[in-house]
This record gives structure tokens, sequence and C-alpha cells, in this order.
């Protein structure tokens, strides 16, 4: 079974935290047949973290996730902290593969994404 | 004339700087016959500053100018911050049509784009 763990970084504010969340059930409802849970996760002020996120995932029954990164840019956070949080439940479960995408500002996508939403 | 002005957050790094930098480089191939002229400005740490990436437009003969937030969440700095640094150059030129478009984060297109951008 694969799950998509979307990790966002968190936020004091609890709207961005629910964006975050209804983002995820839109991910949800548009994976149908790719991936068969799709969760998301905290870097921090936020729940679950991501440690919690995996272990959600892997009590629903995932043997493969996808945590993508839904940041911007390549600071620390995506470069460290957040491969560090994943490295915990790895090494908890080694049978588990857990694989990183690539934060979401390096999709090659994104200038046709953002000149449609100008024009909406 | 029409300009688009790209507006991140701005960081330490130099290389997230300079993505959103490449990032404008590719709206600007793609937007041509929509806006003449596509820039990029930073609320903090980098350089154009909002209100001079604003003039920049204005000096290349803008007479409309969209702003673009480079935002995921809708926190102080797409609330507060970046219409407080538009508006400074609103109230210098009256004459000229500013337009604040929702930030980046809130198009209805991101969970399709995070589903193709995890195909990749």
């Amino acid at each position: 079974m694969k799950s998509l763990l979307l990790v966002a970084h968190g936020s004091r504010r609890a709207a961005s935290n629910d964006e975050v969340r209804d983002l995820t059930e839109q991910l949800r409802q548009q994976a149908q047949g790719r991936y068969a849970q799709v969760n998301c996760a905290f870097l921090e002020l936020a729940e679950p973290s991501i440690p919690d996120g995996i272990e959600a995932c892997i009590q629903a029954g995932a043997q493969e996730i996808t945590v993508l990164p839904y940041f911007l840019s390549a600071g620390r956070h995506v470069a460290e902290d957040i491969p560090q949080e994943v490295a915990i439940k790895q090494q908890e479960y080694p049978q588990l593969k857990i694989e990183i995408a690539p934060y979401l500002g390096s999709t090659t996508q994104m200038s046709e994404l953002l000149l449609a939403h100008v024009a909406e």
C-alpha cells in the first residue's frame, strides 16, 4: 500500500494549518488509484509531527510512503530538517520504503501554474 | 503596458533568491503577449524591495501592474506587509493601476500540480 504524506512548515495561525488540511483532502480525492492514503504532517507549530504522520500511515497499512515537502525554496528545512525527521522512522522501520520527493518549488510546472492562477 | 511583479519573501540563502529570479525568467518567456514585462521583488532579505520593483516597472513604461505573492499561506506577510509596501507606491502614483493577485497557495490548481509533480 502506497501513502502520500504532504509535509508543510506549520504555522501559529490555525487557518494556515487548516488550508494544508483542506489541500490534503483535495489530494485524497484526486489521488485515487495512485495513493491508497493521503495524509499531512507539519515540521513544527502544528500537529501531527512528521514522525507521527509517518506512524499513522504505517498503522493504516502503508508499505511505501512518499513524503512531499510543501515548501517553495530549498532552505535548511528542506535540506536538513525534513530528512532528519524522516530518518527517525526509517531507523525504526528498516523495511519501510520512504522516499522524499523534490520540494514543491522545484517543480518545472510552477511558471505555468502561476500564469494560469493570475488568469483566474 | 501591463507588468507582472512576482513577490517572494526573500532569503539569507542567495540560492533561494536566485531560484525566484530563474522562475521570473521562465515567466517572462511564457507570458509573452499577456505581460510586456515580468519582474520580481522581495519582501525582505533580498533586492529589489517591493517599492523598488514597482518603480522599475513604472520606469519601463508600466501603466498596470499585477503583484503576485509567491507565498503558500495567507499569513501576516500576505495579509498586511505586501499591501502596505504596495500602498507606498500607489500613493506616489495615484493614476497607476496596481492589483494584488491572490497568493499562490490559494490557487484551485495546487492539488493537481502536486500530483503531477510527484509523478515526474
